[in-house]
């Protein structure tokens, strides 16, 4: 290979914001180092990209790995860059995020021997490196996207009520959204499929269920239409 | 350094869009390639990050290296990591895209003997590596934070008319807006200064001249002001 750049090379690595929701909170998934430098402080899923895998690949294969979560919504944030964030080396890291249904992730699956858990993203121990930037800057992409691209839906399950969904908003906007007004503009966009089914096991009456249509929504992105809540 | 991590590493580069708007159309900056692959081609700014200097820093030295331009307003794009998209090696691409006055950088100084020059950004010619998408996804943010953020006071002179500012929105927007709901619009974020000064030659009647207040915006941006138009 002809190629004259051979000056020292940063590393490159992945991090990764997991976000889950459950009843109570919004939730980010932290894994318990177990290599020093910070060894056994809670730190973001990460690792270094190989030189044969697209960092993509990369931030897809650190999530199989060390939280056994794969074919969830996962997207690019941030790159971190700063000369001196990690100390052992130099070290540059692109940072994703991901939103998961917690039905399906509630038991995170460690692979590598090392502790995986969901903590309130409000309540989230003082994080390692600059993982916390990353995770704020996580929260505010969220924030900033989720009135104008159907990514609430990714924390839900696939079958939801209304309730449901208005928390979703509620809890990533931290703000309390009239009922109403909500029902009008989701409803209002076309794209909640009404089930002929209703919530099962539940003490109050049980409400009726929705899917969000992605199939729809993908037609209508191609002709630019813009998803609003 | 105890590392462990001695794997074999991608290099690390900064590629930037710069925009730039003049009376007729939307530019974007190019480079003559100096050396291959690619060379005598057309493409983005652009070089490797070195190893004592944060990504952001790269970004800015090569646009002050390779076009003379400094102090503009730059942000991070994207981070562009497939395996194959440089010929020579495994290059990782954080892409960044500036903003700036062309009347204060209409000549474009070439530092490293290379050839620069502003081509309209609806007819770029073809672009090595995978600058044609870098250039895609540029254009498409700027598209997407004209509306929610004061970005197009970038790329006009401090002092601007509305009829110029107009232009900004349409030309990035690819559309004609309203004149009447557009300067209710502008004039009713509270942003704009009203200077006590005119237009100076011009053949028409010359119109009221405006800036930008920055100021009042980060003070107003504090308390989550949206700036919408």
């Amino acid at each position: 290979m002809a190629f004259s750049y051979e000056h020292a090379r940063p590393a490159l690595a992945v991090d990764c914001v997991v976000f889950g929701l459950d009843d109570e909170d919004l939730k980010v998934l932290l894994i318990q180092r177990g290599v020093d430098p910070f060894q056994g402080k809670w730190a973001l899923p990460g690792g270094f990209v190989r030189i044969d895998e697209s960092v993509d690949e990369a931030a897809r294969r650190e999530l199989a790995e060390e939280a056994g979560i794969t074919r969830v919504f996962l997207e690019q944030l941030y790159t971190f860059g700063a000369v001196a964030r990690d100390p052992r080396d130099r070290v540059v890291s692109v940072a994703y995020y991901a939103l998961v249904k917690l039905s399906d992730h509630r038991v995170v699956a460690a692979t590598d021997a090392r502790e995986a858990a969901w903590f309130a993203a409000s309540e989230l121990p003082s994080l390692p490196f600059d993982h916390d930037e990353i995770v704020g800057k996580a929260l505010a992409r969220l924030q900033g996207s989720v009135r104008y691209r159907p990514i609430g839906f990714e924390l839900l399950p696939q079958k939801f009520t209304l309730t449901q969904l208005q928390r979703v908003y509620e809890t990533i906007l931290e703000k309390t959204l009239d009922k109403r007004n909500f029902r009008k503009k989701v409803l209002g966009t076309g794209l909640l499929l009404e089930l002929d089914e209703v919530e099962q096991d539940v003490a109050h009456r049980a409400a009726r269920l929705y899917m969000f249509d992605k199939k729809r929504y993908r037609e209508l992105e191609k002709d630019g239409f813009l998803f609003e809540i």
